[in-house]
């Protein structure tokens, strides 16, 4: 085998058949993808033992660069989808991988990214379980694309959805805000800013799972492209709602906001790869931030503002002033996922 | 909104929210994706009234030409998804589509192809309940690349699979080999043929149900990408047995037949997109063969071989002359789907 990906890897040929066996299926390694079928074949009653709803998700990552400080588009591809199937409740557990690699690429890069995606499924309980890998030549792709679609089951009596939320509900975010925007952008900018700060990417089913007892739970996002922002707008676009965000409230490292000086840009607009945006019963929040911050994962947990009922999205700085919140129209951050 | 894919519509801003909403939401129309979460919810316990086992399977589609006679990436992105689901005896219900995007994309074209993807789905009952739009600059992509992930059910009785090949078993196939291949080289290479060949591209779900009540049927597959050829070898590898092919049994286009001597390519290697393999019982060949030719899709199904205890995978020729089949090692087609 040559030590770069060449367009014999995608011919559903001798080279490919090598690749998937010594590449893919050695690291996803699991008994449903080594059945080496066209499809995977999942337990359907065993699931149905677990809930009346499946949720299913996909997520194509095309992330520039394709390594960065707290992970990798591996990493992200299993975080982002595992993600998407757990915000209504569900414990993601199987995942499907389709690879799109440029003519070129370094073997030992895609192998340190398949094995980090099977390091965070295993973590995480999660089983690739189908896949499919096509190359295309030199200059038709940048590197490596990845889809992940995903699959798990929602509990019974778990109905978080956007048409739960009313007035006066509570915002609750899991972490402090930005972290993987700026520091994709710190990289990729060339801004030459020296810091600690890493991508926040993780699979967040822990947190989920702390979340499920709690009546007071209505809605469930994970905050990735569009920030923040663009989860509080389908917030309350979807019920002709509003929100009022306190800035002083939102949790931003130091570094974060220095990124966001520096650009004239906005930290509610920068993707998280780890944090949930929870809309919660007032009665519950504290409960709720409790649980959260008990966890890793969750111990810069924070209500940041509230549902309310003039349909506008809007923040207010620590003097009181108000301002409107827009959905970014033009694009600040390409390819940060 | 532009003429054309900007970077803007792949922020999670406004003009994302809108070619959302204006094309994908508006041609996928259905309540479980216009419940507009971040993943679909499907009815789980429906399902599992059909069966104890899921069929899951993915593929990423980067052809070249996006635009083809008999089809384009979107009708080709519904059709390889949903037969890879299919060809375990499930019929596909509910599919995710992953949409990566050139800056530059002509928002015609994306009209086009996702209409034709929708009517697909129409045609086949199936669902597009979630998916996820992805932009990169001008060069990072060619044009637009595809990944969709489908849901079936395989009914309790049915166990299709490479493990029920026998030595003796009859291989099928379900009509003309090679037409999608030798229709994309022919656009792409400018090889100057006048013909009417046009890409098979089909949803085959009414073969797999004319299949169904054969018991006689023990294994069958798509012969996509690496054409018949890497499907008999899947076979073989699989139980350790072998195929003996006869040349002349294999129905093929005149026109196909042509593109290959002109090109000194086999047929046997060229991609189908709407072309089923059958391992069979002997006894019930015929039977198969005539339940099939009495479908549009099956009209020239023909039985091409049998398998072999001696492990190799042979062509004999009309003269009697016997020939191994190798898998292509170099890629004489690349990006055929």
């Amino acid at each position: 085998m040559t030590d770069f990906i060449t367009m014999a890897h995608g011919n559903g040929g001798a080279a490919m058949q090598r690749l998937i066996r010594d590449y893919f299926v050695e690291a996803f390694d699991n008994p449903i993808l080594a059945q080496g079928e066209d499809q995977a074949r999942l337990p359907l009653a065993d699931l149905a033992t677990q809930g009346t709803q499946l949720s299913f998700s996909t997520d194509s990552f095309v992330i520039d660069p394709i390594f960065f400080p707290g992970g990798n588009i591996g990493k992200l591809a299993v975080c982002g989808t595992a993600n998407d199937v757990a915000v209504c409740g569900a414990i993601p557990q199987f995942l499907s991988c389709g690879f799109i690699l440029e003519e070129g690429l370094p073997l030992h890069e895609l192998k340190q990214i398949i094995q980090s995606m099977a390091q965070t499924c295993r973590e995480a309980n999660i089983r690739v379980v189908t896949g499919d890998t096509k190359v295309v030549q030199k200059g038709a792709a940048d590197k490596i694309f990845i889809n992940t679609s995903g699959i798990g089951v929602i509990p019974n009596r778990l109905d978080w959805g956007v048409h739960q939320i009313r007035a006066g509900d509570h915002i609750i975010v899991s972490g402090t805000l930005g972290d993987h925007g700026a520091t994709i952008l710190n990289l990729r900018e060339n801004l030459g800013i020296q810091t600690n700060l890493h991508s926040d990417c993780a699979v967040l089913t822990p947190l989920i799972d702390l979340l499920r007892p709690f009546t007071g739970v209505k809605a469930v996002r994970d905050a990735t492209r569009g920030g923040v922002n663009a989860v509080l707008h389908e917030f309350a676009q979807a019920q002709r709602l509003g929100i009022r965000i306190e800035e002083n409230a939102l949790p931003i490292r130091q570094e974060v906001r220095g990124i966001c000086e520096l650009l004239g840009l906005e930290a509610l607009n920068f993707a998280n790869e780890g944090k949930l945006v929870i809309v919660a019963e007032p009665a519950q929040t504290e409960a709720i931030l409790t649980a959260l911050r008990r966890h890793p994962l969750g111990e810069n947990a924070a209500v940041i503002g509230e549902v309310t009922p003039d349909g506008k999205v809007r923040s207010v700085g620590i003097f009181g002033q108000s301002r409107l919140l827009d959905l970014p129209t033009n694009e600040p951050l390409p390819r940060i996922c």
